[in-house]
């Protein structure tokens, strides 16, 4: 693995082609995606992790463009991973958005990649994090993680953040709303963005009001809701305050090591998955399967005792290759 | 299992109170569960499902309403499984959408039950199945399975349905935003509800140019968007009638039993994964996890490493009980 060595030495330096090329092999899966991800693990730990999330249309990207430009005068490096979900037949990512990060983009010192998601959204979420622990091991400071619609993907990506901010405009709905898309739960707090439009007052107090309801003591978090035009750059420090203020609570309670602590077991625990999967449905048991869902649409059998007889058949002889 | 054995005969005489306890069985994983549902499946299959999802704040509950009572005046009955995605911290599925229900309610040829999420969303959306097959098996003719957000949960529920329904309103954003959050590949169709709103003319021809990008041949199925306002009524038999297109579609193609085999075929998959999870995860192995932490958070070793350790003791003796 003389190769990979070498990559991951250069990695480590900050080259931005050696960053590009490592993302793209665990993106890929490639053979050597494995090797380079156990020696980049050793180097993470240093970055900053923001979640970006919230419905379609809600103006994620501007706020991260924007958010990543503030950092940047600051004099911290950024780097970006934003997830996609696409259309299997458009077949790539939609650029629209990508194209705003533009000015962001011509900066040394920030890093963007989006990540498409071509079949399993789960998948993408575990590369995604993969690419995050490159970027991080790469020695940039802050990683922003955006990503589109209000799923599972999004609570799998909050999870594997510091900070997870949530990003609504007045037309996403009230509070009541954001409860029911599970938005409550992620949200380390709310922007409400494009907050000259009409609603925006009546949309931050009702989010307030649903925040209220949380339970919470002395020590716990509270959550707030900033307001900003993030096209206009107005509020984008608010947000970064926030940030500041939520990693300084994480800090000081110790919930940061707690909360990086059960990042790291829910990622083992789907490396488990993933590997147990592929050993089960090796082709015996695909083709095994396959000739079972006959007699099943006949309703001759049930599925829970085809389940049974596979899960029988791999406790026998599937895990002794 | 006598007594199984006896709510199982109660439950193909459609009787309400053996419904409701069979899908309590189920909701809350009772050790009869298992059972009522092997006894189920081989009366599975007669009643069509209808999938109804997107975005909070469409009107779902509204559009199922009326869909509900258009189907109660053809002299169908119907089951209605709501999915609710429910904050742990309010402790119970909402309630808004549900009391507008309750007219239906009272109609004896309907039967309502919310599925709250407690905890992952995946194993809800195997009940929620599970739930459907207790009232396909009851007799119900047809049932619709209705579900707030925009994620994983509804790729799901989508893939549960015979034909699956969006539910936009002209706030929702554009093609391309539908597009984004993954709408276009499970919608069968678009219902653009509260078409009376300003931009709805715009967001119909949006969607309907998305839709046009879709590759198809002439056997291929032609994806519409129908204009509702539900709470009014209005649009609600154009609603049902593409579904009946739709079904007709399936059925003149033969897509309909290829869609019901791999829905077959996804369900057993997911009952062996679920079953694997509980095995491999035991006592030792999960103590085990909690121990290698520690080392793991000091970057004395990599999450790889330790989930191939664990996939090792597990191939040697986990799977010999």
């Amino acid at each position: 693995m003389q190769n990979a060595a070498t990559s991951i030495d250069r990695l480590f330096n900050g080259d931005r082609r050696t960053v590009a090329r490592a993302i793209s092999m665990v993106e890929n899966d490639t053979s050597q995606a494995r090797e380079i991800l156990k020696g980049v693990y050793t180097r993470t730990g240093g970055a900053y992790r923001i979640g970006i999330t919230g419905p379609p249309g809600a103006g994620k990207s501007t706020l991260t463009n924007k958010l990543a430009r503030f950092y940047r005068s600051k004099g911290l490096t950024v780097g970006i991973i934003a997830v996609d979900p696409t259309s299997p037949f458009t077949g790539g990512a939609l650029l629209g958005d990508r194209v705003r990060m533009s000015d962001v983009e011509l900066d040394d010192g920030v890093f963007i990649r989006s990540m498409a998601s071509r079949g399993s959204l789960g998948g993408l979420s575990n590369k995604a994090k993969e690419a995050a622990d490159v970027l991080d091991a790469a020695g940039y400071n802050i990683i922003m993680l955006e990503t589109v619609g209000v799923g599972q993907s999004e609570l799998d990506i909050a999870s594997a953040a510091d900070t997870t901010v949530v990003v609504l405009v007045p037309e996403s709905g009230d509070g009541i709303q954001a409860m029911k898309a599970g938005l409550m739960e992620i949200a380390d707090f709310f922007v409400l963005n494009k907050a000259d439009r009409p609603g925006a007052d009546q949309a931050v107090m009702s989010l307030k009001m649903m925040l209220g309801f949380r339970s919470h003591d002395a020590e716990s978090w509270m959550a707030d809701v900033v307001k900003t035009q993030a096209s206009e750059g107005k509020g984008i420090d608010d947000v970064a305050a926030m940030v500041q203020r939520h990693r300084s609570w994480l800090e000081t309670t110790g919930t940061f090591a707690k909360k990086r602590r059960s990042r790291l077991e829910q990622r083992i625990r789907e490396i488990i998955e993933d590997q147990l999967h592929s050993e089960f449905w090796d082709s015996q048991r695909s083709r095994e399967l396959h000739e079972k869902l006959d007699l099943l649409l006949h309703r001759q059998t049930n599925p829970y005792d085809v389940a049974a007889g596979l899960l029988e058949h791999f406790r026998n002889t599937g895990t002794r290759t």
